[in-house]
């Protein structure tokens, strides 16, 4: 947990409505030598269903791998989030932490292994020390329910507030509440701090179409935002549905309320992301970039992926300097289909070049007003087709380096 | 050209032999506010052989598309490089100013236009005003034959240093030399003023084969280094023989000499691809990354470009911090075959890490007083094959912040 608050942070935490179904406790395990809370132990009511999306690194945690495994139950009864230990790259050692996490959690709640839920966030390299998880787990289990922001401040590493968003939809006429709490800052935070998502809802929802609409909400979210390229050992998003609402069960889109759900789970990822990028290690500022006219909605979203990863592009965002050449730059680099005398780029609604140059008469003045503020919209169109895509990213700045080049030390 | 000298700039300069069938003359064209020579052009005997390689941006500039043009027809009898202008992204008013040119000094040689090679650096978006660029070359032709260091210097824009090298080899009983200067600071630099290399030998080989030859060596040298992962516009490596040496021709693998005209033309490269990474923007550190054991060569040089392009990796090492967890992630995020309980992980010659674990007893110290020096080496093995592959690059640090975010403030 840094001191210093990102300057994107939301002005207000929301308040989030209990979900039925769930409950969040906390505890201190002191992975470091902290005083604070760093082990989140949430219980979910029997016959919850479980859906996740998990990093595609090839170097995973135990922690990842494991609940690759467990997600093919499709059921949940507990989650358990260590923060200051991401427990990757530890061998067998690492697999023993987690095989005890998940011995103790089901005697705890008498169900199954694999319907335990493990992440773990922080250094890497280290095992997770058993004995702080097992004494941890047990004062987590004692302890009383704590409240969302509790929860969602007790998973954080590097961050620099609490993130949390909360949504709902009408399904057979009854509202279901989704609530989410994600941690990250950075694509990938020091030592793989990383992202880590969670969303919990009361709808009744099958397993199996719950991943579908997980998958489906987070390619346009959490798979659009990029603070520095890199991509964790770690990353995980977790959705559980506790069929307490009452509402009747959701199995497919021929169901009443479907619908409605998908789009409220997309909206929440969605929200939750942003917050993601909005806690970007240095960032200063949030970063919009619209891609319309490629020749596919693919080929948009690795261009728009290209230009939200360029360092040049990054740091002249950082410097406020409107610097289409950069953005020229890495539109040619990204390999996609695309003619440099067809291109049009524009910052803050105002179009700067178009047709392979510069407009006639540009006037930098009100580009330059917008490029001071906190909130950059790049939008590029590349002439070609109506394939269009939205990437969120942020600024790179010197914190960024003070961050990265200091955190061991 | 910066005030501060790179802290890994070379301590001297080589001198670099006449070639003969080759003079330098310089210009002041003052495309920008400066009191310097800023254009260059190169006289070749008549029978000149070319080759070359070009960005494969999607958005070139002019010159590069008159570049590849030009080049199939093989023979070149001049040269001009215009810095402080990129004359990139300027539609048809750039290609206007590249033809005048190709026209001004395709008449004073006495020859065809595609004997004309033309390369502009510098800042993008602004057309190559015509009237400095004829006045330029104008003058050019008119000045004494000036040396590879004041040539070298001229091609400069944001590089702290003169890039040049020089190396020879026997062919035919006879020593051939070859000559090469090079600008570039960062992979990109700002606004474009990217990578341009030219080099020049008093060999006599056919155009076909030397493409070949050049090829080969570019593939393991300037396709092998990174600043910032950003790929220019312009990126522009061109080689001409001009066959004075008296040695006999080569035209395939077949002819004597020809092998050691690759490797002379091979080392060559490599030592001008490493000045370009020497004057990385902000760097501090000289890296090489090491791949072995990977699955295929193809394979190890992606895995060690993840590596190289990592801001995470880059920013440890400014801070002198061997931090093997964030190579654990890039290579887990180069999507190319890794099993993370089969990685080995060194830095200097010392293994940190091995089968998935750090290793036993690990000393920090070695390890530590390594990242301290200037030249970096991290070899990685991957554990799964013979594939191999090194890449250089350097660090990131907040040098590269205040070049890149200030630079047209």
């Amino acid at each position: 947990m840094s001191d210093k608050l990102s300057p994107l942070a939301p002005a207000h935490s929301p308040i989030l409505p209990e979900i039925a179904g769930v409950s969040c406790r906390i505890a201190r395990a002191r992975y470091k030598e902290w005083d604070r809370c760093d082990l989140t132990f949430v219980e979910l009511a029997a016959e919850s269903t479980v859906a996740g999306v998990l990093t595609r690194s090839k170097c995973p945690s135990a922690e990842v791998e494991w609940c690759r495994e467990a997600l093919r139950g499709g059921k949940a009864r507990g989650l358990v989030v260590n923060a200051g230990n991401a427990n990757a790259f530890t061998g067998a050692r690492g697999r023993e932490a987690v095989q005890l996490i998940l011995s103790l959690a089901s005697d705890h709640l008498g169900c199954e292994e694999n319907e335990i839920f493990v992440s773990s966030t922080g250094v890497i390299g280290v095992p997770l020390p058993k004995d702080k998880a097992e004494a941890g787990l047990q004062a987590a289990f004692a302890a009383q329910p704590c409240s969302w922001e509790a929860a969602a401040a007790t998973i954080m590493t590097t961050d620099t507030f609490p993130k949390m968003a909360s949504t709902s939809a009408i399904v057979g006429g009854e509202t279901v509440h989704l609530n989410g709490i994600i941690k990250g800052s950075g694509m990938i935070a020091p030592d793989m701090a990383t992202m880590l998502g969670y969303i919990f809802t009361d709808a009744a929802v099958d397993a199996g179409f719950l991943q579908d609409m997980l998958s489906a909400a987070t390619a346009k979210s959490f798979n659009c935002i990029t603070v520095d390229s890199d991509t964790s050992t770690s990353d995980t998003v977790l959705a559980f549905a506790t069929g307490q609402s009452g509402a009747p069960a959701l199995a497919s889109f021929d169901d009443a309320g479907a619908d409605a759900f998908q789009a409220a789970l997309s909206d929440l990822c969605m929200q939750l992301a942003h917050l993601v990028v909005r806690d970007g290690e240095g960032a200063s500022k949030f970063i919009e970039i619209a891609v319309t006219g490629a020749d596919s909605d693919d080929s948009a979203k690795r261009i728009a992926l290209s230009i939200a990863n360029s360092p040049l592009v990054k740091t002249a965002i950082a410097g406020e300097d409107a610097n289409w050449g950069r953005v020229v730059m890495a539109v040619g680099k990204a390999g996609e289909p695309a003619d440099r005398d067809r291109l049009t780029i524009g910052f803050g609604g105002v179009t700067v070049a178009r047709d392979g140059l510069v407009v006639p008469d540009y006037d930098e003045a009100p580009v330059a007003a917008h490029l001071k503020g906190k909130e950059i919209d790049i939008a590029v169109d590349i002439g070609l087709g109506s394939g269009k895509a939205k990437i969120w990213t942020c600024d790179l700045t010197h914190g960024y380096i003070d961050i990265n080049a200091d955190y061991r030390s």
